[in-house]
This record gives structure tokens, sequence and C-alpha cells, in this order.
């Protein structure tokens, strides 16, 4: 919180206090668990497991929200703690409107956390997750791009290589950016927002304030690159592991991406008049920002035609790579449930076949079928009862169901007139946005790790 | 034809010398084919099946269409199609408005498509699916509720059985029907589209013409009926076996009706101060059409409030039970998903327990939770891929993705201005209504059979 404060100090914004009282009054209770804690080790169950992993993001988003609430913007609590929740699942949704008048500490402190998210969610989903069931069983075992034992010897090895491909990457956005026109405050915030696929913006016209196609082609580029699995560059810094293609995702991210994106132009060619080349940057980087759930916008997309708004409608469920920042269904899902579908067609034309399903060298277990189904079903049924939920609360239908796909897949943006790309969530109730906060919890976290807590046996005994 | 004939002729409308025309055409195809056919005895192989199959719908469909296509009626061939696909896979969308002052011939002759699509349905799912895969594998297998072999000992018998069962619940509705205030013709007509769980009505303003709570009362009694997995009726004939609440999909699918015809009147209760009597019996009435897939309406439930649409909005994915007249996800595969999904659970928590999945009395296997993944797969992708055909022919969002979700769950009418209950698909371009008359065929035939159609390597040799 140090570097908020100092921005604002150096800013003489009044909100420097906010981030230093915040900041002593989590220190002290962090002091205090740490006392209360010590000298007891209770046994590490996989139930425990669950609960401290939601229970850290919960706590997060808490701490990320105190600055938020008491700072001068004036949001209440749910909309602080959705603010926090957005950053930190680096999905990107605001509830603050006015961001171009804003406090630049609060600005940095938005773009930090969803870089923080970033990271974190990269070193949960490789490092802690697969050590949830290192007992036997494996619902995330696949979900990561690779088994993290295979790519570096050492956990540390691992986690400092993450850590070290992410600061990388960021400080090379950075410098692109501020090449291509950005100020050095514009520049770190967007980077830190694009390598998180978050897509949080110091502008309420986000991209599009900077009016500037090689800036949306260099933002496109890393948003592909933030949505690749991270282990690719870690690999990197070993050449003779180097494999990029071994992982079939990456091919299949990056063909979905093409393909939609000349769609997208294509369709604006015949709907909109708009000259080919123009339009497939503008779509590409839309797109993009979409389908690696970061959330930019250089326009409003939903006013191109309803051919667009369609795949951008589709886009939103696809999401990027496992292992990397984004979220979404993943590429991964959608590789082994097609090839789950052609070996089913295939048995039943030639029923006495014998087929393997293999994803990328790794063969495909009964056992990660199950993982991708249950992953499936808790994703559409989540969805369709967040849009219940927020019907209650009197949006329409549209609102609510392209809310929770957008909170859920951690993309940003959704559709309609209130929260399409040009709006925001400031209008909707506090009730709507708790339910909004939870289904970006319940995305982000691979829904598996939050529902767990509320099946009644995990409490049994 | 000769019935809808004879009604115009009695009724001295032009209309007869179609039916006439038509019948004496099919009549002379018919033969031809069977001539041509004669003799040859090809070898019976799967893929021959599905193509059989589908087909056999497709031309039951085109044969459907010529009487509507040649009649008074003014459409288009697309939409002639479109009207004969609806009828015949129970679905009830109509391009047609001004029902009630439709000739009658062709006003029995849409129910008669649904009537007729109904029994074909419950024929197919029971006795000529499970065949398709006699020699191993069992994508369909599970999927009725039960095996036909168990049921009764012969096709033939089972066959008249469920005919009988058919014919007998059809009569005992017009019968009701008469007797609460319909006219003879009005209730012969919606007795069918009742058990068929098809829609069709005599008027514009579908039950609501009527203006009777006793009839929407009787009318969802039917509905629920005709979802129920119609093997239930036949094992009632035979005493010893009567095991009525054996099939779990059975009791879930009614606890579903009842617990969202419950909520429904409660936010009519809270947003619209209608009383909570009045309130459940049109509630009950709309939900129970929906979620059986049959698509009446009373009344434009999408006026009640955003809660009430949200909750139809869910149902319109459920669906009544695998075995019957109702499309949608079906009851069973939502059992055995629960089911999968608990247990996936449970496993997390005690790697080492050991569970065996039961769907009423018999194992979930594998393979079954493979084939329910790929239906479930197969059904959100295909509701996407229809969304964005839907969108690249201009239709707004919500209009393209709940007209797919209506026609891919076999229901009727969708949301939003055009194609919501108070609507009608008239408006929709040709194009459109070819899509869409493609999603009821993959819905109707349970996706895999068509699908596979498409897949290179069926074809391969």
């Amino acid at each position: 919180m140090s570097v908020p404060a100092l921005t604002d100090l150096s800013d003489q914004s009044g909100d420097f206090r906010v981030f230093l009282g915040t900041g002593i009054l989590v220190g002290v209770i962090c002091t205090l668990v740490a006392v209360a804690t010590s000298g007891q080790r209770p046994e590490f169950t996989q139930k425990l497991g669950f609960l401290m992993v939601t229970t850290v993001w919960i706590v997060a988003c808490v701490i990320g929200a105190l600055p938020l609430y008491f700072s001068s913007v004036k949001i209440t609590f749910a909309g602080a703690f959705f603010e926090s929740m957005s950053g930190l699942t680096t999905t990107g949704s605001t509830v603050i409107s006015g961001l171009d008048s804003l406090p630049r500490g609060i600005l940095l402190w938005r773009s930090l956390l969803q870089w923080l998210g970033g990271i974190g969610i990269i070193g949960m989903v490789l490092l802690i997750l697969p050590s949830l069931q290192a007992g036997g069983l494996t619902l995330f075992h696949m979900e990561s791009s690779d088994k993290s034992d295979k790519v570096l010897p050492r956990v540390n090895q691992l986690t400092g290589g993450l850590i070290a491909a992410y600061v990388t990457l960021t400080l090379l956005c950075a410098i692109t950016y501020t090449a291509l026109g950005m100020s050095f405050f514009d520049a770190t915030n967007h980077a830190m927002t694009t390598l998180a696929t978050g897509g949080y913006s110091t502008h309420d016209a986000s991209m599009g304030y900077f009016d500037s196609n090689p800036l949306l082609i260099a933002s496109t580029v890393f948003m592909v690159l933030a949505a690749l699995p991270f282990v690719v560059y870690v690999r990197a810094f070993l050449p003779r592991r180097f494999q990029l293609w071994r992982d079939p995702q990456i091919l299949v991210f990056i063909m979905i991406c093409a393909v939609l994106s000349f769609a997208i132009a294509v369709t604006r060619r015949i709907f909109n008049d708009t000259p080919f080349g123009e339009a497939l940057i503008s779509s590409a980087f839309n797109l993009v920002s979409v389908i690696t759930t970061t959330g930019y916008a250089s326009e409003d997309y939903t006013l191109w035609s309803n051919a667009a708004i369609g795949i951008f409608f589709l886009a939103m469920f696809l999401g990027g790579c496992a292992g990397s920042t984004a979220g979404g269904i993943k590429a991964n899902r959608l590789v082994i449930l097609f090839l789950v579908v052609r070996a089913g067609f295939r048995k039943l034309v030639r029923p006495h076949a014998v087929i393997r399903l293999k994803y990328g060298n790794d063969d495909i277990s009964d056992q990660t079928i199950q993982t991708v189904t249950i992953f499936f079903f808790l994703f559409f049924g989540t969805l369709l009862t967040g849009t219940v939920l927020l019907t209650m609360f009197g949006l329409d239908l549209i609102t609510a169901f392209s809310g929770t796909l957008t909170a859920l897949s951690n993309v940003g943006p959704g559709f309609g007139q209130i929260i399409g790309p040009a709006g925001n969530f400031s209008s909707l109730p506090d009730s709507a946005l708790w339910v909004l906060s939870a289904a970006m919890l319940l995305g982000r976290l691979e829904l598996v790790t939050v529902l767990i807590l509320l099946f009644p046996s995990v409490w049994a005994d």
C-alpha cells in the first residue's frame, strides 16, 4: 500500500492517509493473527485447504476494499468489495465512473490489485491447488496445463521463474506502451492490468481514450501473451525443454482468436462498411480483450451489429488457456470436450474400436473427463442460478445473464444498456453487486474450490 | 390427411383439395420408393441407422409442410417447413398469425402433426435408438428411462401398450377439456397438442382464449402426465410391476415443477400484488407449459416481472423426463450430473473412499457419464452456434439466444418483443427459420443422431 500512498502524497491528495491508515490496521491484525496461531500446527487436510484458499481470497478482497471505501470515492461497502473482488479476480468490472478525475493513488491501487491477483492466480493454480489432492484424486490435476513437477525440479525455482516472467512481461509491456505515446503513469497502470488480463483502465473510455492503432495492436499482442500458460515462459529459460506447441490448448486458443477476429472484421465490412484493415485492428483488439477475459474496449462494440454481438457473446464463454491469468471455460477444457465427443462418435460408428484419448502426450483418464464434466455442469448451473438471483433483484434478463457470465468468466463488461462496454456497474443495487462478487470468486477459483465448502458432507466429520 | 380433408370438405373450404392432392402425391411417391427398393436388402449398419432416422424426420417434415404451403395460408416454403418441423418435433413455435380465422382443416393438420410427432418420438427413443447400438456401445442406452426389454417381453406388445396409453390419455384429456367448456373441435385439437407437449393452439391467444381457471388446472395436470416417461403407463397395465417411483427422474421432475411454480407465484404476490391463489394457478400453468416444453401461454408472462422471466428462462433449459414427448436437457440427465458432481466432491474430501454411482437400481458407468457429457457439451455448443448464426441474419441477442434455446429444447415461445409468448416467428427472415428448423430437429433427435452425420469419419469407409 506504500506505493499508492506515496503517489497520493506526491500528488498532495488527502487519500494518502487512507492507505497509510489501512496499511497500519492490516499490519496490526496480521501480527495478532500470527501471534494467536503460533505454536499450533493443525493437521493439514483437504477440506482445510479449500477453506483456506477461499478465506484468503475473501480476506484479501476485504483488505483491498478498505482504501476504496474510506477514500474520497463515494461508494458503498458492497461497491468497494465488488471493485476489490473485480480487481483481485482480474475481472475488470467497475462501479466507479469518472475515472479520469480520480486521485492517482486510487487508480494505481486498482491496477495493483489486478496485477497481484494475476500472479496470485497463476501461483495458486500451479502450486497450491495440485497439492490439495496430493494424496490421490485429481480434480485439478489436469487442469493446469502441465504437471508442475516436470517443468522445473523445485517449487522455489518455479515460483521464482513465474514471478520473473510476469515482471519481465509487464516491464516490456509498459515500455512498449510508453514508446507508443502513453504517459508513464498510464503505461504502468495499463501494463499491469494487461498482463493480469484484468482490464481496469485509468480512463472511462478505456483504451479508446488514446485513439491509437499501434497501441491497440501492441495491447492485443500482450493480452494474447498473458492468456498463454505461463509455464511456457518458464520453460523458455531452459532451452532444451522448449516445446512451445506441445500443449494443444495454445494452438487452439490462438486459432480461435484469429478466426473470431477475422469473422468480426468481415461482419463490419458487410454491415458497417468499415475498411477491412481498420476493422481488423479494432475487431481483433476488442475480441482478444473479451476472449482473454481482459475487458478493455476501444469503443462500444455492441453498436457494430447484431452479428458482432453474437460473436462477442460466444467469446465470453471460451476464455484463455489454463495456467494463465485468463478466466472462462478455457481452451484446455474445450480441447478435451472436443476429443471426448469425437471419440463418442467414433465408437458409435465402430463399436469395437479401441480409442485412447490423448491430450498432447498425456492420456485422458475417465477421471479427467469427469472433472471436466463437473466443471462444465457447475459453470452453466452457476450461470443460470446467478441469472435467476439477479432477476429477483430487478435486473432485466440480458443484464442478469450477461452480468453473471462476465463475472463468472472474469471478463469485465457485459451486454445491454446498463453494463455494456460503454456502461458500468454503478447503477446496480448492492444485493446484485454481492451476487456478482460471489460469481467472480467462483469463476476465479474454478468453482469447485468454493462450491465444495457448501456441500454438507464436507462438514460432516 | 383424410381427416383434415374431410373437415375442410364439411366446412366447404377449398383447402380440402390441397390435402387430397398432396395425399395422392405422397401415396404415389411412397409406392415408387417401395417398388424401387424391393428385392434389395442392404446390410443394416449403425451409420445407415442414423442416416435413416434423420432422413425419415426430414422427409416427414417436407410432407407435413406441403398442405401448409399449398393451402390458403400465405407463407413461404421456409415458413411451411418451419411450421411442419415445429409440429412434428412438438415444439409449437408458429409463423402463422390469425389462427382464429384459419380453415379448420389446417388447424387440425397442425395438431395432428404434433400428435403424430409425439408418439413418434416416444417410439423412436424407446424402440429404434437403442437398437442402433445393439452391438455394444450405448450412447442412448441409459437415456431412455428404462431398458425396454425389461418392461414387456416383446417389442410389439410394448408398441401396442404405448400407443394405447397415448390414445387413452388423449381421449381422457379431450373429454376433460370438453367437460370444462371447450368446443368439440377445440378440445380435440388441444388434447392432441397437450399430450404431445407440443403447444399448437387453435387461437392466437392460446389457452388464454378460454379464460377459465379449471381448464388451466386440467391442462397443467395433463401436461405433467405427458412429460413423464411413458413406460410408466405401460407398466401400469401389469400390476405386479407397478413401481412408479423407481425412476428417480420422476420425483425430481415433479419437485422442480412444484418449486418453480411456487417461486413464480411468490414473485407475483410480491411484485404484482396478485392474490396468491390466482397467481399460483396461472404461474403453475405457464411454468409447467414451459418446463414440459409444451409452449401454451395463458397470458404474456414476460410482463409479470424480471424475476418471473428469470425462472421461465431457467425452465427452458430443464425439460421433462426422458421417454416422454418433452424436450430439453431432461430430468434424468440432471439427476446423473448431480450425482457425478456429488461423487466428485466426496472424493476430493475423502480421496480413498470408493463411490458407486447408482441411478435408481442401475449402476452409472463411466460410459454413461461420457454420454451425458457429450450431450451437455453438444447442447450448449449448438445453442451458442445457433445464436451466432441468428445474429448474422440480423436478429438481436435476446431473440437469437432465446429463439435457439426454445427450438433446441422444443419449447415454443422465446423471449423478447418478437418471439415472446405474445409474439410469433412470422417476422423472422427465411434464413433464420431454416436455422431454427435445424435446431428443432437437433433437439428432438437428441443431437447425436444428427450431428454424427456431419462427422467426417462416418463417411470415411
